[in-house]
């Protein structure tokens, strides 16, 4: 295809108030800053290749520590701090799950073990396999029709809505309470149809959490193309699973978040920007949360190397153990409280690091009024999308807390292909795209720095 | 990350005139069709991974015609047939480019003949190699101080700007050019830095064209690591280049684009939806522009499959030969003017299979105003982009004769990164936002159709 375009895109007739030829002119600087000379892309190379992956607890979480406190150095920051975190240490170790039909031969299937379950203790756990579509379906069974058995929670990810995020919730119930479920009626442990909008075999691993009334049974997950073979199975025989694990909780360790701010000009307010360090214990971590991480780190740099007078204090939190306990985020909030810090705004990106169309919003309905008046200078960088929606799981401390918050909103359509997967790798982030959204969370901040 | 969305987005307080409940029932049905049953994704794999990369006049061209025509039946169209056209046939053949530094052993670049560019006859052309950065440079130059070079038009594309088409838009003048600006000095053959947004190796082709006074003289581009490479080379030392190329213009030939329609029930006026079903020689044509074929099937399918009742005839056009000469464009407005068929709307997706953000307008200020009031209902499908701007390359020549038209304006980010290359391959596609593309254009074809 070959043209050639016209100028920028101005939408509808929104009413331009709030905004001054000024800012117009220092988002373009910012822009052109970040896609020219932003090292949002090295540094996420960096990280996901020298690192990988990085559950909390482990030795890698522990590097990226480091790396992360030195980038915050090299970025500008004028202080750099570790934030003592006591954090859950999940392990996961060998694993295998095999079926096998009454004639057949034992198969082994590609999964994994959800994250927080506990495992079989190195030994051989097995049953017959029963399924069920949904949380109605598995009601209408006994006790007796579960004792024994492992059950497969066969829900799907809908492909129906246009943000994944909606499916993603809708299905991660599942996920989150499949393995107490069935521990109440009696079953041996539950699988999972992986949270995935990709039609692959790719299992996605993920928090789980048990109910103080149930006993603690593993919970895995299965691809989409192993799940679609074990359904068509199930409706003609009888199938038998096994399963062998080691995962487990391995007690609580002392941990860090990463902290590093340039200090406020006009006085110590507090504006966060941030994502989390940890990531799940396979594939990279690029886009969960690697992205969120070298973006935040981003902005500060921005600032700094565009001579940004800064009139509060912008602050870049790397937050440790979101994946699966969220501590970071909580002991951020704590120790904010305690200090009695004052809190202009959080901004999280931990959503991948795709184009960005917006900021979700979490605040008073005045302040997100304000900010949608701010909507036409983000138009010319693909962001649209500023309504009171939610924000960032790391921040809801601080939003509890009346802080306004809010999360950066990328284009969701390829994130559940590999979120919490083996495919969640550097070459899955596309540079122009990591960027952009940096740009974005820079321009916000910028603007809230400003006028708050 | 783990959070659950609320509802849909809404963006700034649109004025809602022009649209009615009924056509967001209707919008949601076409949404939760294609994104669930949709065969976009399957068909592309079948055109990239059966028949591969397609330029016009190879026998690659020649069997996705066929392939073409059987998928619009499948899909459903009443009509279908192949629209003859004759196209000019370039072959590329093997190639060959090295430098030699005084000092130094020749050494082979990875590079691309440019689309239509004369190669050497199989002989060796060599030469000392000098540097431009722009035209104004070139221009200071001499015939004397051309004479016998190979000029390196060493122009970057720019990574400032957020569309990234106005990057391209501006750095194709020198692959257009560069050849017969070169031979008009008396220089040997012209290498030009790639229209890539990627920084990597991968070279760029892509068409040139050679002007009536000027010597057809070789054009070949280079990667950008190649082209960074060779400019620091070029600042300390004398280089040496040598081309070896068989490539050139062979001729023409008869082919074909291929057509398919569901007839008007009100009246037979035309509503034309396409794409180009050529590509380079390279890769597999995936994103250019196999993605805009299948999501122009797509479109007459989901009419066909949700039972829509179309008032006028909607047609898909897979034109022939856009890469490198737009015969098969030119050829069905020919047509269509010589048998007097009234047109009403076009709509071209030849910019790639990514998410989608708009549609871009060429019409009447009337028109573009009628489609603006539609906005709020493409909204929730991430489409708020309706400006007057631009079409398709392939519908330029029904727009010149007063036809509405309009091209699908994807996310651009990631397109420049493997366009006309060896990269632009079925894997770098992702199957929702493909999907999500065809969507919007069947929203679109629907309202057009309902209300024109």
């Amino acid at each position: 295809m070959k043209k050639i375009l016209s100028a920028g895109i101005i939408l509808c007739g929104l009413t331009v108030f709030g905004q001054t030829k000024e800012d117009s002119v220092q988002f373009s600087k910012i822009s052109t800053e970040i896609l020219n000379k932003g090292k949002a892309y090295t540094d996420l190379r960096e990280l996901t290749k020298n690192i990988g992956h990085r559950l909390s607890g482990s030795q890698a979480y522990e590097k990226s520590v480091q790396w992360a406190a030195k980038k915050l150095s090299e970025a500008g920051a004028d202080k750099v701090w570790l934030q003592e975190v006591m954090i859950p240490v999940w392990e996961r170790g060998k694993e295998s799950l095999q079926i096998k039909t009454a004639a057949g031969k034992w198969k082994t299937l590609k999964m994994l073990s959800l994250g927080n379950s506990e495992g079989t203790g190195g030994k051989d756990l097995s049953g017959e396999i029963i399924m069920v579509r949904s949380f109605a379906e598995y009601d209408t069974l006994t006790p007796d029709q579960v004792k024994d058995k492992i059950v497969f929670f066969n829900y799907p990810f809908s492909q129906s809505y246009v943000q994944t995020f909606k499916a993603y919730g809708e299905a991660s119930a599942y996920r989150s309470t499949a393995a107490s479920l069935t521990a109440k009626k009696g079953g041996k442990f539950a699988i999972v149809r992986s949270l995935s909008s990709a039609l692959d075999d790719t299992p996605h691993t993920g928090a789980m959490r048990y109910k103080d009334d149930a006993a603690k049974i593993p919970a895995v997950a299965i691809g989409n193309t192993t799940a679609d073979e074990l359904q068509n199975l199930l409706q003609s025989q009888k199938v038998t699973a096994k399963l062998n694990s080691h995962c487990g909780m391995k007690g609580e360790k002392l941990s860090h978040s990463v902290i590093g701010e340039i200090t406020g000009k006009k006085d110590q307010s507090v504006i966060v920007v941030g994502g989390h360090l940890d990531s799940w214990d396979v594939g990279e971590g690029a886009h969960d949360d690697g992205t969120g991480i070298v973006q935040s780190i981003e902005v500060l740099r921005t600032f700094k190397n565009l001579g940004i007078q800064n009139n509060h204090t912008i602050r870049v939190v790397c937050f440790a153990n979101e994946e699966n306990g969220v501590k970071g985020g909580q002991q951020y909030g704590k120790t904010t409280k305690e200090n009695g810090e004052k809190h202009l705004f959080a901004l999280e990106s931990d959503a991948g690091g795709f184009s960005p169309r917006g900021v979700a919003l979490e605040m008073d309905k005045a302040k997100i009024a304000q900010i949608k008046t701010w909507a036409p200078l983000f138009l010319p960088y693909g962001a649209y999308d500023f309504e009171g929606r939610y924000s960032g799981t790391d921040v809801y401390p601080l939003r509890d807390m009346g802080v306004p918050a809010a999360e950066l909103v990328p284009d969701s359509q390829r994130y559940f292909d590999i979120h919490h997967t083996e495919e969640d790798r550097f070459e899955k982030v596309n540079r122009r795209e990591l960027l952009l959204g940096a740009t974005v969370m820079t321009q916000m901040i910028y603007m809230v720095d400003k006028n708050w």
